[in-house]
């Protein structure tokens, strides 16, 4: 029996706030970061209090506290505010699309020619919605992992999968299979070697910690680590064009993967009709002066003054072996096929 | 005119002792570790006080003090330890395998049937003359390398290079090229962020720094930091079948260089003709727990009990493009030629 990571549930509602546990520094100190209003959620997205799943949950919760909101204002301000509040959470950051899907399902969900009340209570309902489908559609792709994954697997992931990772190990134990980990520690805010690797070891799971310099060599055939049976990442975006954006250090992991003849899966709930193709997706270049620190610690020379951040990196199709979707797999080049309802 | 770099003579011999520059946390602190003995000094090497091409000059010095502590001493004697200390001094570490060619030629030049002082002056002029022949076959092969360079290259370079890549910057100095350089950080001790960037920093060089898990992504097309010309690393060892030993880090790196069409050249003296294949030569593990921190602070989750650190990694033949030797430079198939005394 596996235990409830603190992870699983890192966005709470207030009744006029959204309260945001603080990834940047957990769980090394486990803080709240109280937003008052979708402004200050989609800071706290930006500013990466919250990342992975997160930004999907928070924004739920910025467009309920909204609703609450505008509450005794007239029907249109209500409406109006609302869709400002998602063009904020969806600028926050460009390159996943999963806050810029729920604000579109909230807002789609808004009744027209309807009283303050009724849109108020419409937002609340569909934000819940989608925080509940959110957390489905994981558990499914996290069911057609496991069905990809034989028990005993050893597997090796970079960054931090958040509801994916957490469903994996749940869907994992529901089908009796058992995997050990190899996390990449994940420069410059070391999300593998503090919220993924402390995750899998609250739900009980064996995890070993490498440096991203190391994934390569635990690859390969000379590894002492033993054998990787397959590498698994989730996917901030899917292009339809079967590209996968996540974390910067995927590519390198995907094409050492293929060089050495592990498979590579990438976790996505679902490509980005919205994006055709690799050139659609905005990859977001942060500060380089998170390069040159450690958890706010300057650990680059003084004298270095250039650091280079791109949060995410492109893989090309040819490097993915199966996009992993709540619909089931895919292989990259045909994964638009999700969007006509069939599985691979 | 580039300036002098602190690293370039990070090791000093005093009359009884030997101060090596304390790498594990500089620039931070520039603090000398005074070591006494040969045993000292390997205990230093293995405790990663100094590293890459500083264990060389350590031995060298190491020796050198030896000798003129059994100066007194009858002759067997004084061979005696000399032969232990360098017994001791090549233990320390054993994938790099400069320390031990360093001892056998400072051994082979005692000599025979001789008086005590004329060992000790043997010895120490053996000694000093390897940590000359060591500066010098590091300009030779930087030259090499440079004569490969285009000016204007911009290089990725992954750990820390020491006389290699010092030697590097001075010939491209000479042939009148400028270079600019990408540096990893190189977790877990950051010898890129601090010792590389640094030192290129010292010297007058462009340099922008990136974390281990960014090489694939900086060498792919999608790079927003410009094309990079070559990665260029140092080797610690190269066996007689062309494969390539050096910090973990760079098999990824050369993996992703074939994958983006980036050359990746390899620069050692010689190649090792005491290891005719890659299963010669011991990969060091060191301290999983290393990987739990970053300079002392522990960073990892403190529920994570397993940290894995192979400190190298093998890098086949078929990634590599050139192994840069003071011969010059050889294709990784043919790199045993180096020793029928021909170059590429």
């Amino acid at each position: 029996m596996t235990g409830e990571p603190v992870l699983d549930r890192s966005v709470r509602i207030e009744q006029d706030a959204v309260l945001i546990l603080d990834r940047r520094d957990f769980p090394h100190r486990q803080e709240w970061v109280t937003a008052r209003s979708a402004a200050e959620v989609a800071e706290a997205i930006r500013a990466m209090v919250t990342q992975s799943s997160g930004p999907a949950y928070a924004a739920s919760a910025a467009l309920i506290i909204t609703a609450r909101q505008v509450a005794s204002k007239p029907p249109e301000t209500a409406r109006t505010t609302l869709i400002e509040a998602g063009a904020l959470l969806t600028a926050a950051r460009p390159t996943n699309n999963a806050v810029r899907d729920t604000v579109e399902a909230v807002l789609a969900a808004l009744p027209q020619e309807a009283d303050t009340a009724r849109i108020v209570a419409a937002a609340e309902d569909a934000a819940n919605a989608q925080a509940e489908a959110y957390r489905a559609r994981s558990r499914a792709l996290a069911e057609h992992a496991v069905a990809l994954l034989p028990d005993g697997s050893r597997l090796l992931t970079h960054c931090w999968m958040d509801t994916y990772l957490i469903e994996l190990v749940r869907a994992a134990e529901r089908a009796g299979k058992q995997y050990t980990y190899v996390a990449t520690e994940t420069r410059p805010y070391l999300q593998g070697a503090r919220l993924t690797a402390h995750t899998l070891a609250e739900m009980g799971q064996e995890v070993t910690l490498i440096t991203d310099g190391m994934v390569a060599a635990v690859l390969s055939p000379q590894s002492t680590l033993g054998r990787i049976d397959a590498v698994v990442t989730a996917a901030d975006r899917v292009s339809m064009d079967g590209h996968v954006f996540n974390k910067v250090g995927t590519l390198g992991a995907a094409v050492a993967a293929r060089a050495f003849g592990v498979p590579y899966y990438a976790l996505v709930q679902a490509p980005d009709d919205q994006a055709p193709t690799a050139a659609d997706v905005v990859v977001e270049e942060r500060d380089g002066d998170e390069v040159l620190h450690t958890l706010t610690e300057r650990t680059a020379s003084p004298l270095v003054t250039r650091g280079h951040y791109p949060a995410f990196d492109v893989t090309p199709p040819e490097f993915t072996t199966l996009i992993v979707t709540d619909r089931g797999a895919f292989e990259p080049a045909s994964v638009a096929r999700y969007h006509e309802g069939g599985a691979a």
